[in-house]
């Protein structure tokens, strides 16, 4: 692992990918082939793309129960808490409306309304992640959402993973479709004949879907597109190497465009990690990878203070931040650019991916500087509410109609003064 | 006006301008040019497009209390009563972070910080749009940015619209630039010699600048990209034909493209309410404007009921709703999709574009079925984090390490059971 001083153009950006124009091709071909004919072309694309051409898109009651009565008692068990936790953190974001009263009894308001219908992407493939399914769904969730939607490609067994459909059916959700790619996507934003579309799609995936959700963004809201994973620590002499090496490639492993970053004040601490770093990687599985992103993407600074340190941070706004030095508490407080951030050494990282309660959906590409981790806001939407009585009307009216003449709109003005004393007080709507 | 029966597949939506392929190339082209060569770009497409050379991009402080002394004294204080009604509805959308405290003195957070730097773009041409620099600039100033810039472009004799500069100096805005166009997004993007980049680019533009937004999304936030203006409104037969026509207008004469509807029970009204359009219109000095719009885009629809009147608005989900009936009030309850609501005789929807104190910036085009108008939040940032004493770690690390193997990643398994009893308490991060 590279050591380096630590200067002031750092920067953990890295080319986000954006799909050739073959892929894009690809994919406005699917979407459009998916709004013209419904099921016919997400299960023609399943066949092609999945290996298996599926006569029932959604998830049985029986493949449900088959799936969790064949899980790992102890795993239901860690799933059922971790979603517990999730639930309890995300609990305290649940949000009330408004009222502001004026004179004359009129008010102004702010209306809280949770989404109507969301659409999850779990991501297939050789691994399941029953952890996205917490993370996005209890959200939703909390914020009320009525209708939660699950896509997920199944296997070629026509099947999706038991972890994943346990840890929906530890939520309560029952709509699940075997189907992915951009395909779902489609399926998700405009409707087919099995499945109703929804307001809102959220969840990671590959290429496809990335670009697939961007094309239907406008018709549906989506989430961020997530770029590769990142971590940043802030570690001093104190810290132990080994443990922080553990948390650089446990970010390492997951992508070889992944980004582990390392702030110390301790030349000698440095160069432990990096010894560290290199015995760890021999021995993990998916050492390959994690060797990829070490190498291009993993850096270790040697910062002069530690107030150095937290100004790199705040510039580079990664999106998971380690604090492992004397005063975490006190260091965390400067830190103003992060996704999520971990204080000492037992919040190894991992701790919030998968169960402490915090959302591991969190903002990368230096994109912390202005966005949030997935929580509950996503999912419910503000409507202004006003009330004006003829008081208040009579009153204003005269400098909203000045105002609106200001900007050379005259027909904003009149309408303002079209209310009228002389059609009688007592009409529709006065009260 | 038409005047037709409603049906199911009802709709407000009009084709998006998304610009085409020559004018993409053209904002690319300005983006790089600004990215690269700075101020000398952007003073070159100042003096190619707005017709004026500057020396200096800065309004300076001269020009400001010109600005403001030539103002009429009553609009400055028509001025500051509205942003003073701004400001109290958006108060109470300012938020707090949260602590939930764990066993053993492990606690998760929430933390709220607002946006160090936001741009707002107020467009040009011939009027002058104070509005949108109190409507953009009051939710940010609530969220607490620091540092608030305000960019236009200038008139041929090189200066901003006295009222644009007196709003600003209003709001306390003294970071003010002369430009406009793609070259303005670029310089708030990327900086310049003279202007340094932004967080976050709010404010509504022409094609160009609605390009350019989308272009620089990702390197920095964008608040949504607006469609032309909608007012929907339910009335019944005892509101008065000639407000509700002012009304339908007075968003026809934004746009050609400006959407307008009414939804009555009453056949009669929508009779009374065509023939006012068409008597009003004629007087319009934005006539052709208006009368493009309502003849493309406008509509009278007759329900049966006043349920299936609500049912309709709310498959509409319009930017603006005015509901002009008996009980106003239980009708808007029932209003699940509307960017604003308008309830009653008195209050006319430019009642909440300039004055009320409800945000104008409103989600177009059916997106309130899942957006929000322009908000505090839109300002904010939310940092989760995760604190976890030794204790808790101890008890937890085992389902952790259970719930990352099950995935498939050993390496953030590893991390957190890297944390070993054998290596002494009291180091670093411990605490």
């Amino acid at each position: 692992m590279k050591i380096q001083n630590l200067t002031n153009n750092i920067t953990l950006k890295r080319p986000l990918e954006s799909g050739n124009e073959e892929q894009l091709q690809t994919v406005r071909e699917v979407l459009a082939n998916v709004r013209q004919n419904g099921d016919a072309a997400v299960k023609g694309y399943g066949a092609k793309w999945d290996g298996v051409l599926l006569n029932e898109l959604r998830v049985s009651p029986e493949e449900m129960s088959e799936a969790v009565s064949s899980m790992d008692a102890q795993l239901v068990e860690d799933l059922k808490e971790a979603a517990l936790n999730i639930r309890a953190y995300h609990d305290k974001q649940k949000r009330q409306g408004y009222q502001l009263n004026l004179e004359n009894n009129s008010w102004l308001g702010q209306r809280i309304t949770a989404l109507a219908s969301v659409g999850l992407y779990v991501p297939g493939g050789s691994a399941a992640y029953p952890s996205s399914v917490l993370m996005n769904v209890i959200p939703a969730q909390v914020a009320g959402v009525e209708r939660i939607v699950l896509v997920s490609p199944p296997g070629k067994d026509g099947k999706l993973p038991a972890a994943v459909l346990t840890a929906a059916s530890i939520l309560g959700i029952t709509e699940i479709y075997k189907i992915g790619g951009a395909q779902a996507i489609g399926a998700l934003a405009y409707g087919t004949e099995s499945i109703q579309a929804v307001d809102k799609i959220t969840g990671p995936g590959n290429i496809f879907v990335a670009l697939a959700k961007r094309e239907v963004f406008g018709e549906v809201a989506i989430d961020m597109i997530a770029g590769p994973s990142e971590i940043a620590i802030i570690a001093d002499e104190n810290a132990y190497a080994d443990e922080i090496a553990a948390d650089l490639l446990s970010q390492a492993e997951h992508d070889p465009m992944a980004c582990a970053i390392l702030v110390t004040t301790s030349e000698r601490f440095a160069e432990e990690v990096a010894e560290e770093v290199e015995n760890q990687l021999t021995s993990l599985p998916r050492e390959a990878i994690a060797r990829k992103a070490i190498e291009n993407f993993g850096s270790i600074y040697i910062a002069e203070t530690l107030a150095e340190a937290v100004q790199a941070i705040n510039q580079l706004a990664p999106e998971h931040l380690e604090i492992v030095t004397d005063n975490a508490e006190a260091v965390a407080e400067q830190i103003r650019n992060a996704g999520a951030i971990f204080i000492g050494r037992y919040s190894s990282e991992p701790v919030g991916d998968y169960f402490a309660g915090t959302n591991h959906v969190l903002p990368t590409n230096s994109t912390a500087r202005f966005a949030s981790g997935l929580n509950v806001d996503d999912f419910i939407k503000k409507t202004s509410v006003v009330y004006y009585t003829k008081e208040t009307w009579a009153q204003n009216s005269p400098k909203i109609a000045r105002l609106a003449r200001l900007e050379g709109l005259e027909a904003h003005a009149r309408a303002v003064e079209s209310r009228g004393w002389d059609k009688g007080d007592e009409s529709s709507g006065s009260n």
